[in-house]
């Protein structure tokens, strides 16, 4: 029997991730604060995790075999500095710990490419330095070197996908893709930097089933889960104004770019392409399944 | 006003640093879960930080322009690995959210060497690696990255202070000073490893005084505080061999090293050196100073 706990269940990529969950034959339990989408398979849970007896029951209520953990802070513009950050890396070690006194077994928790030094052409988990820069990469840094060091310890398998840059259904808005789409759609201008910046973008089903695909696997350790090839982020804007038809809506460089940005962060996807996985969605197809999912929902 | 709150103020360092905090001017609050020593000017608070509700309820209670926080899980032997490194790292950054929060200003830390790469002869707050190879050293150096990448956002001024080696008084069974102090005191035969690693040995009293120290310093980021110069292990058991009579009682390497412990650690103290910081205690006269508390206690 094979029972997950998903937290952020809500959340951009744990919502994405329950139906493939589903198919790989996990009993599902997704616990979110909001509302978790209703999937045949997927049994919901109102729990706020920084409450650590809420958190403590849910455990016991679950017994979950499995834990995928999303959960953390992440309102757009906000996450990177916000001292919710302690709170999350605080809630999300006495989850794990919980998750282990209950018999748990293995867990994958989300991690970032913001844990790296970005210094490096090519993020790798294996040679990599990690230097975080930012609270928001620290706290998760954090939480996984405790994992690291203590999973043996805990009896866990563990491992930790490293998400990069991601766009989708119902991302937020306050981010580049959701924002340029929303605006283009409702026939709003638009600013957006240069955008020279070259970037490893994936669409965030692919991204979710990366997760399910990692949990599913003997995998331990690090993770980056990324298309593997980097576009300059003016080319993703560019696509939307063509797919749109309203390309005259951007006004490219009318917004100045977030200072000290690297060049590129480009991943590499080795590990992720050793568990089998090829993802479903080039940038074409994903900004175009994406564009179709604004006009509906927008 | 300086008001300070103490955490594991019942603890080896934690209690020791009280009278230099009150001689320092502070209005000084111990919160430990054990008997606070009765002091002068001090007030002692029963509160068990791993609880949330009884930590707020602290913080709100004292309202402290300082936080010095000792409280961690030490049980000797066991807490390199222990599972309640989860829980003190949640607890901790906890507590800094807290503090900050209720318009805390300064914080300072215990550290440890074990943040340190231990490969490197000497350990330098500003160019040596931190890398840990214990749960231990993970679950502090996640605590002190967090504080590193969001004291300027919880608006703190703070400070990490690495400890070493220490001994003294009130130090715990299980340790190598205090177990060859007790036993040679109490006329029993110990056995020690061969002792030929050399380690930076500080008085703890010299400890707590670094600590207060650095409190009503200034001083930003980690700091070692440590001898600055290193002995033989094997070096010190004969020192107390030597003041308690009792050499014969010692059986040198008749129990193993510990596996994997490195030669040499020693501490740069060229950062404490710079507050001004003398050590009171040489190793001659701490240890004499030790056997004697234990004479009296044991």
């Amino acid at each position: 029997m094979k029972r997950v706990l998903v937290t952020g269940a809500s959340g951009f990529v744990g919502r994405h991730s329950l139906p493939f969950l589903v198919e790989r034959g996990y009993q599902v339990h997704a616990a979110a604060r909001g509302a978790v989408p209703p999937i045949e398979g997927v049994t919901p849970h109102a729990c706020d995790l920084l409450d650590d007896r809420a958190a403590a029951a849910l455990i016991r209520a679950v017994q979950p075999t499995h834990l995928l953990h999303f959960a953390w802070y992440a309102v757009p513009g906000k996450f990177w500095t916000a001292p919710e950050n302690f709170d999350w890396a605080a809630a999300s070690l006495r989850l794990l710990r919980g998750f282990a006194e209950a018999g748990g077994r293995r867990v994958v928790c989300a991690g970032s490419c913001a844990e790296y030094d970005w210094s490096e052409p090519v993020l790798s988990e294996t040679t990599t330095k990690l230097a975080p820069r930012t609270l928001y990469g620290a706290a998760k840094n954090a939480v996984r070197s405790c994992l690291e060091h203590g999973a043996a310890e805990l009896g866990l398998d563990w491992a930790w996908g490293r998400v990069f840059f991601l766009y989708g259904p119902h991302e937020a808005p306050g981010r580049l893709v959701s924002d340029v789409i929303a605006a283009l759609v409702a026939g709003k201008p638009i600013a957006v930097s240069a955008g020279l910046q070259q970037r490893d973008f994936l669409h965030v089903e692919d991204v979710a089933r990366g997760f399910a695909t990692l949990l599913d696997s003997d995998l331990q350790g690090a993770l980056n889960i990324a298309a593997g090839r980097t576009v300059a982020v003016r080319d993703v804007v560019a696509r939307i104004g063509a797919l749109t038809g309203r390309a005259d809506l951007i006004d490219i460089g009318g917004r100045p770019a977030p200072p000290h940005d690297p060049a590129t962060l480009a991943a590499d996807i080795d590990r992720l392409t050793s568990l089998g996985f090829v993802p479903r969605y080039d940038l074409a197809a994903g900004i175009a399944h994406t564009v179709e999912w604004w006009r509906r929902h927008g």
